[in-house]
């Protein structure tokens, strides 16, 4: 996902076109509540359908830890890298993140009254979507370096928790943290059950992310690798240290930053790389660049129905969020990258389904 | 340990007096080939004598994984963070990884064959120490840079690998890889063996100290933070992709920049964190900030027979290596934290012994 080229990690026009799509949808509310099941109970992969897709993902954990294959990996190196937007949850039709920057903007003024009135933060208080989607860069850094930057790591690890535990899709009417792929909990699931580590590679804000890592996929912080912003050490009137976020990048972790991260965060290269956009290309390329089985797969939003259709699929032509072009589709045909089919691969889409 | 202030986290005068202090060692030569003793038989921490030091850590460790104690700690909360230099290994006369760094320079010089004439590096060829402890930060930095990066992150290891395996410490006349203290392995793996989560947090280079943490320390790669320099993605002539190393620096991991690094590798606080020197402090404030039971050691090199005596301890008065000093032997006292007589708590300072 997400072709970022901002300091934080968002791409510009991927925000405009999405603040600008936002308001026209208006999708089913579904009702469903059915409980989540995991892959513990029965079959691994109950949600997917039999297919190349399952196949190849099933192939790669046998041939990799039987140890009588030629391709086993002991299971200290057995990695496995997954993007999160529209890879494991949806991106559509904006990130939660930037979702969770504007819904700050309220909070940060009552504090700095002195926003209320200076521009952009004017803008996103008035709702004013239209006016929004023809914020600059520079709009959307302040925006950003307002909401993400400046209280201490716990301040924010709280107010991360708290948006979650109210804040809603706009189709599903549910938290963004149920709108999560049953069937890639699965995957996740799977891998770990044969000894795989599975890491969140993503764009977004590592500490964004973390806040519900563990909560919603199992993966706990130490394994998410995000884009990562500077902090500085401080200490209170009790003279206890803590730690505050700076607007500082020190990794855009997106496109190459994906595998640069990796290397920084992990310091192994990845057995297995789930993605679903350009964003994703190079951490793939790095993963297949390696000896013995390596997977990499990439997911096809191609269910308009049941979720969205975009990228090679066609489908929401105003919004560029999560850019699956047809040249990156030429590549994984070409380097027989696994592509799941969202509409045929998959029985199920969400927990709720 | 490390007071670094270069942007490769080696400070110069460290390095500058432990280059003068280098020719003029000529310690004994222990010929003990005693077999390692794990953790795993027999009780916890048999190479720690009776007394505060030990009782501290088995007190923690008591406290935080016994479900009833007020200060329980959930298995996925147990961090424990160890500086590597000075606390895990010797760090006199000189880091090892600087001495890795020296003895690169002819490789390196043979492939560039124009440094042979070019300074600092035609000081390190002749192998003149009192030229070379006149460098300047600038001459440290050329010769580091020249060493540590601009080739692929495989070709690294393996060069790493390959020094490690020839390297020898010029007192003990034995690999660095065996100088590290027997009863830090034995609290390592007595708090692995109590579901903690061991790191490494040192000031040296990540990379290099990923290529053998696992070997000997039982530490994987993703759990070494350290100062952490930039990767750049690139391809090879048939298309791989593959990562070189940049002489660009991220994070440089001493000082506030552990807690810093932590927060950015681990993204949970350390219950317990053990360290030497200056370098370690602020990483020690930090741990001990947190709520319930957090455990705070340093490590006091008074063992002038056995290892080395300095720091408070006084002793090799031209290094400054391991800068324990008397403001910090204060704070500790002050705030209880631990501290480690390496003299009178360790029945034994190596494997061998």
């Amino acid at each position: 996902m997400k072709a970022s080229i901002s300091s934080f990690g968002v791409d510009r026009r991927v925000l405009l076109s999405a603040l600008a799509v936002l308001p026209t949808l208006s999708g089913p509310l579904l009702t469903a509540s059915a409980q989540a099941q995991t892959a513990t109970s029965g079959a691994a992969l109950p949600s997917w359908n039999e297919g190349p897709a399952k196949q190849a993902i099933v192939d790669f954990v046998r041939t990799t830890t039987d140890r009588a294959s030629p391709t086993f990996v002991p299971p200290e190196e057995r990695i496995a890298a997954f993007d999160q937007d529209g890879t494991l949850w949806v991106e559509h039709p904006m990130y939660s993140q930037v979702m969770y920057c504007l819904d700050r903007v309220p909070a940060v003024a009552a504090k700095k009254p002195e926003l209320k009135n200076a521009e952009p933060f004017k803008t996103v208080l008035s709702g004013n979507r239209e006016a929004m989607a023809k914020f600059t860069m520079k709009d959307l850094e302040m925006i950003l370096a307002a909401t993400l930057t400046g209280m201490s790591v716990d301040e924010f690890n709280a107010e991360v928790m708290k948006w979650l535990e109210t804040a809603k899709d706009p189709r599903w009417k549910r938290p963004y943290t149920e709108l999560v792929y049953q069937p890639m909990l699965e995957v996740l699931l799977y891998l770990r059950d044969n000894g795989y580590k599975t890491y969140i590679v993503t764009g977004g804000g590592q500490d964004f992310v973390r806040v519900y890592s563990e909560r919603v996929y199992g993966i706990p912080p130490e394994q998410v690798v995000g884009s990562m912003g500077g902090t500085k050490l401080g200490y209170d009137k009790d003279g206890k240290a803590f730690l505050t976020k700076e607007p500082k990048l020190l990794l855009n972790d997106d496109h190459a930053g994906k595998p640069e991260g990796i290397h920084m965060m992990i310091g192994r290269r990845p057995y297995a790389a789930f993605g679903n956009s350009v964003g994703d290309q190079q951490m793939l390329e790095w993963t297949g660049a390696g000896t013995g089985a390596r997977l990499k797969v990439l997911l096809l939003h191609n269910d308009a129905t049941r979720e969205y259709a975009y990228g090679p699929a066609q489908g929401l032509p105003n919004s560029k969020v999560g850019t699956f072009t047809p040249a990156l589709y030429d590549e994984a045909t070409k380097n027989s990258w696994t592509v799941i089919s969202m509409k045929n691969d998959w029985k199920r889409i969400f927990s709720f389904d």
